[in-house]
């Protein structure tokens, strides 16, 4: 591929940029009352922010994400952000239209303070020290980082499993500055399965001895434990139909006289080589924070009913699943869009028709590409 | 309770009995072309033999299951053998009329050779140098034992799981020496999501340092691994459904303050617990042994087609599968079916409606134990 063809359709060469808010601390104050700051944000944008300001769509990512989400670091850079697919000129994100911004998010590890940052109270990392954190101080965060970029309204907050929750709670808890909401394969509150799947993940990160109760910068990391967290997480990103599909049962190594207990099947091939990517990459602990925030959330908790946490919501909304994902069914979105309606907002929904289960929306899906494209026009020209 | 409750209904105090065969080695050759002897498998039997030697049933066990199928080993015992609910005087394998055994697997750790067993040729133990095996060897060294049982015919051989897969093997290996078959919520080869998830078990066992390559015997035991291993299938033996009526998000401790990343939910109290009691009771290379042989076992692959694997079976089946089992999920034992009916075999079948996944077979289904007992009166009655 030369250059040429890797820049088609692609907001090119970018950069993460910083803001930095909280200093002296006392700005933010998290759900469990504590103070936290100072608090870097990391963020990036494509496209431009029109006069009347009102063409700025705020993109959230999933556990894993970070602020790249589309273009290119380097020239050097193979991979272009997480959602590259859906952001740049002519696509559903249009940057030729839209001033796009994607936020990251405080407690992760890629630019935004989270436990690996330097605590300035003891000039160490914080580690543990590291306040919990939920998926409204996200997005508590978010705000100032939005205010400071001089928004006041934002034509839409958009992003999939965990940064659909941020999408939801954008909606719920700034309602007058968010005109329209695209929350894809998330939920209102994970199930039991899936704070199961999120434990097992933890519990491997700190059965590893490198994890040191969370002490171990400076050292080697909790590596193993954390790639085997992940494997768990791949395994239920995909569909058993899509795994099937890609994998089935076709072995690696065709003989099994040896009891060396390697790779055999492909799909051992497979979840290690996502293993190994993911640990140079991610920090545990922010594993530990971000996952606990996703088991944490839960609307219906927080506001007695799902009817009550979207009464004073303005926003019109996109919502949007998938029928073969297993860990945020399509009936949590369902239950999510009754409570709207009940409110009577504006929703279009759709349950879209996929083999490739949650992790559908990351990848090249014409139906969701059109879905959000027409939503966001239609939205636009209201303006 | 009083020890009149206790045994009422029970086969009451049961002793594991071992037989040991193939010494010197050769007489079991296994699926790999290895030979392993001498091997000792670990039994129980309870009720009688009759003198037509016509009422001997096979239990089969799944993963972590032992010889230990009913009652109770002393009086202090507690807990009874682990299909206790299904085996006993009135039960559906009632030990009145059958003459039921339940045997242990080679590979395992409850008294039969094993990966902890002692290696002849170094006075040490196996570890890694334990060959390979597969569900055929299982049952072809369980052969051994029925024929020192003076037994030529099996009335039934009966298991869940990876026992079901030893039951069709039974029927396919010894087709003369079956007469009837109960395969419960089994699959003639498990599916690329199932062994993912075994390959995540076995790479949290790995990775755990007190594994030593296998080598941990006489010093810790890789426990955080194998406990880690043992969460992850919990999860896919119950159903979503069935951890969300259990456990739904209830807490454990209300606040969520301190990032101390122990227990929040209730379901993760139950997995942790369930984690801590299985590595006082299993050994981690007998878990990475066995759950090879769950990954290897394909029909498909071994005799080209399913048709072709039942062709000479003569055994009559009960076929019986969950609706909310998504680790052996029943379209897996439709096709099995289907390749039964096609070979014009006599075939029950149920998917038995049930909220609670894989595991239930091993709760007190009475739906189940109708079933198994109404089909095991027939097939006696046929004698």
């Amino acid at each position: 591929m030369n250059d040429n063809d890797k820049y088609k359709n692609s907001v090119g060469i970018v950069e993460t940029q910083y803001f930095t808010f909280g200093d002296p601390p006392g700005e933010l104050i998290l759900i469990s009352g504590k103070k936290l700051g100072p608090i870097t944000l990391a963020y990036e944008t494509y496209g431009t922010l029109n006069e009347k300001k009102d063409n700025a769509i705020l993109i959230l990512h999933a556990l894993s994400g970070s602020a790249h989400a589309a273009g290119y670091h380097s020239t050097e850079e193979n991979n272009p952000g997480w959602w590259d697919l859906y952001i740049g000129p002519g696509k559903p994100f249009d940057t030729e239209k839209y001033f796009v911004i994607c936020s990251n998010i405080i407690g992760g590890c890629t630019g935004s303070t989270g436990p690996c940052s330097i605590n300035p109270a003891t000039e160490k990392p914080y580690a543990l020290d590291f306040p919990v954190i939920t998926v409204n101080d996200m997005v508590n965060a978010q705000y100032h980082l939005i205010r400071h970029l001089g928004i006041e309204r934002l034509l839409s907050v958009a992003g999939g499993s965990m940064g659909g929750m941020q999408a939801l709670s954008w909606t719920i808890l700034y309602p007058e500055m968010v005109k329209s909401a695209i929350p894809i394969a998330t939920s209102a509150r994970i199930s039991a399965q899936g704070i199961a799947f999120n434990e097992v993940g933890r519990q491997s990160i700190i059965n590893d001895p490198n994890w040191k109760s969370g002490n171990y910068y400076g050292s080697w990391p909790p590596d193993s434990g954390l790639s085997v967290a992940r494997m768990i997480g791949h395994i239920t990103y995909l569909s058993e139909r899509h795994l099937h599909e890609r994998f089935g049962r076709k072995f690696q190594n065709p003989k099994y006289t040896e009891a060396d207990f390697r790779t055999e099947f492909m799909i051992e091939s497979y979840l290690h080589y996502q293993g190994a990517k993911f640990v140079n990459r991610f920090d545990a602990n922010s594993y530990l924070y971000i996952t606990r925030a996703i088991d944490f959330y839960d609307l219906e908790k927080d506001y007695g009913t799902l009817i009550n946490a979207f009464e004073h919501v303005q926003a019109n909304f996109l919502f949007i699943s998938f029928t073969t994902d297993w860990l945020y069914p399509s009936a949590m979105s369902k239950e999510i869009l009754k409570a709207l309606r009940s409110n009577g907002k504006n929703v279009i929904y759709a349950d879209i028709e996929t083999e490739s289960g949650h992790d559908t929306f990351l990848l090249d899906h014409k139906v969701l590409q059109r879905y959000i494209s027409n939503f966001l026009k239609s939205e636009f020209e209201k303006n």
